[in-house]
């Protein structure tokens, strides 16, 4: 079953706001094995509404069509779908009803410019609107069906979990499983070049690598009826994955890397303290990031300055003369002193250059060293990373909960 | 002139990543005063790209494609735009050797497949990527353009600001010139209120407001030839805005709130120091997000103990027993504290409970205390904030940032 999406808004193609509702549907559509192979955005235009909504027709079973219901003139969706399908739009009792008693509840005045809100298609399943005024509906037709829904993402979702979701799970066959394993230290080129032979298959199971900022993400996908059918479709694939990046793996559920080390940290009861010199605090902050971080986190030190390193983390002064502030011997330090002056069972510390000014032939932007210090055993790692200021410090900060990781 | 955004990823169709590239794409056109009538999405499939290529070229001047410009076999949106378009490949020397020096600058074996992405088309204008390998490409031809840019949004960006934005803004006439207004301190609802009259005239100049999280940002957009045309347009509405809010604007530049009080900072030569409770290093992270931090920021104490805000702060522990870590009492002291064991002008502080759990009916989630000690004197306000953990943490930072601009 093929279906596509139609998103009406003027604002979105502006640029004045994401389209959060088309990633939701097409997330919930694939959920539901429906293939969504379109996409589009048109504004609040009746002339190019109606031709994409043609277009969509000629070409998939569904459409789904979301924003343009509200109760202003530029408001045009239903008006325009109705024509274009042939139907008449007559007023729904039920749903002025439903509406006036929305009114009430918010104790708001109902304005008369609502009532365009309940003129609805002739032959249509009406959707109830439990967040909002407008009511959604679903016109089926000569083979096609187009299912219309408010823009507003609370009003959007909440519609379609209780409406639509259900009705589509009738008519859809097969589901379609995932898992994605999130990789960490080889690049997207590496990793699709080690399963090529796996997505050129790619039927069912599918496998495909997104690059991300400093990782890869690895979908395995299968269509079946049942996770269980999932699991036996998946499973040489799986096998294979974990054969080529098994250690690179560090989660298969969604969890982000921090995640992953917050919670090992939980389970294990270790705590840990930062002493972040170009992160300046970012690592303390994803620490913090979650809730009952102050089981295992007391303390940070943010050390830009050589003073500071000194005074707050005990490192030598010889060692910074000698070696500078960027280098294995002063990370070392840090990390170790971040323990010490907590008494954390892991001390973990940055020292780099984050650009974009600061770099030396010898000691370029990019340049950063990071190193914990947990069981009496200090180990540094040296990164050379690339891009912007921003990207430098985030890649850091997964290199670092990565080494975390790694000893843990 | 009209332009439209196709979008290449079955990633976007499935619903796994939200399309902020076109929301970026969309809002750089329209202030560069370029329509875009339509957005479209496909998936890595030859036949439906081509389609939709063959479409937008019937109906725009301008096709931005972004996505499928990777290594893997998948990503084919250079050789379907190329052979629709009638445009061979061949290797682009030049950017294969910028490729070399990316993988040998982040030491990475840069694989086969690799060649892949410097192989362009015969006629085009290249575009380099300073955040990524794959560089982009502009085809002229019967004319239309063809702007093809990679995908991952921290390539995207920085190519469309580099290149393609200036590539455009010698093409367009009539520019749209915008002035926002950053206001901090006031709702949506209120500035919409108190401009209504103004919005509804919307021609030009147009009046938007818009949410965002904390904040509101007030466009004043005026479509003009020239800079000094398009202030004449704004100004008795520019005088009306700041007629009403005054105060509680921040910026007219796009400068966020941290960016102006870190110029401020500089340009007054006044050094800060942190000390973070729940924000457990956010606000010393904002402040060195921006090169040449080093001049005003030299340590920051993430005490997220009580044990540590007594020993790095110097916290009274009998202030900690009668008042507790979250209050007016403590916070004063914290910032004091951070003055005082760090030399700064300024030390700021934030203690308070950013949830989910912590709370109490006295002390409710969301309560938080910030400081600001500076010049001898300390000043304390109390937040009653609302939103999730990422909420509060990210609204006490603005408040802290209001704080000291305040103060400066």
């Amino acid at each position: 079953m093929k279906s596509e999406l139609i998103s009406v808004g003027t604002e979105i193609l502006l640029g004045e706001i994401l389209n959060t509702d088309a990633q939701f549907l097409a997330g919930e559509l694939s959920e539901l094995g429906i293939d969504v192979y379109h996409q589009s955005v048109v504004g609040d235009n009746a002339g190019r509404l109606a031709e994409a909504l043609k277009t969509a027709l000629s070409r998939s079973d569904i459409v789904i069509a979301s924003g343009g219901l509200g109760p202003t003139p530029d408001d045009i969706t239903k008006e325009v779908i109705a024509e274009t399908m042939g139907e008449k739009l007559i007023l729904h009792e039920e749903s002025l009803r439903r509406m006036q008693e929305y009114f009430n509840r918010v104790h708001r005045e109902m304005c008369k410019n609502n009532i365009k809100q309940a003129m609805l298609p002739e032959h249509c399943i009406v959707l109830n609107n439990n967040n909002g005024t407008a009511p959604g509906c679903i016109i089926e037709k000569d083979g096609k069906t187009v299912i219309m829904l408010p823009g507003p993402p609370a009003e959007l979702t909440r519609m379609f979990s209780e409406s639509v979701r259900p009705y589509l799970e009738k008519r859809s066959e097969d589901k379609l499983f995932t898992r994605t394993y999130h990789i960490f230290g080889k690049g997207e080129s590496a990793v699709a070049a080690e399963l090529s032979e796996l997505m050129e298959k790619n039927t069912n199971p599918t496998v495909a690598p997104y690059a991300k900022t400093g990782e890869v993400h690895l979908r395995l996908g299968a269509k079946a009826k049942s996770q269980s059918e999932a699991d036996k479709i998946m499973e040489s694939a799986d096998k294979r994955i974990r054969q080529s990046f098994g250690r690179y793996i560090y989660s298969t559920d969604g969890k982000s890397l921090p995640e992953v080390v917050f919670s090992k940290l939980l389970k294990a009861g270790k705590t840990i303290c930062t002493a972040e010199s170009c992160t300046g605090g970012l690592i303390a902050k994803t620490i913090t990031d979650f809730p009952g971080s102050s089981g295992i986190f007391s303390e940070g030190y943010v050390t830009y300055s050589n003073e500071a390193k000194i005074k707050n983390l005990g490192v030598k002064r010889e060692t910074l003369q000698s070696f500078g502030a960027v280098s294995e011997e002063t990370a070392g330090e840090m990390a170790e002193g971040a323990a010490r002056v907590s008494g954390a069972d892991i001390g973990v510390s940055v020292t780099g250059i984050a650009g974009p000014d600061g770099g030396t032939p010898e000691k370029p932007v990019g340049l950063v060293f990071i190193a914990v210090c947990f069981g009496g055993r200090t180990e540094v790692r040296r990164l050379e990373l690339n891009g912007d200021r921003d990207k430098i410090r985030y890649l850091t900060m997964l290199h670092v909960f990565s080494l975390i990781n790694e000893r843990l």
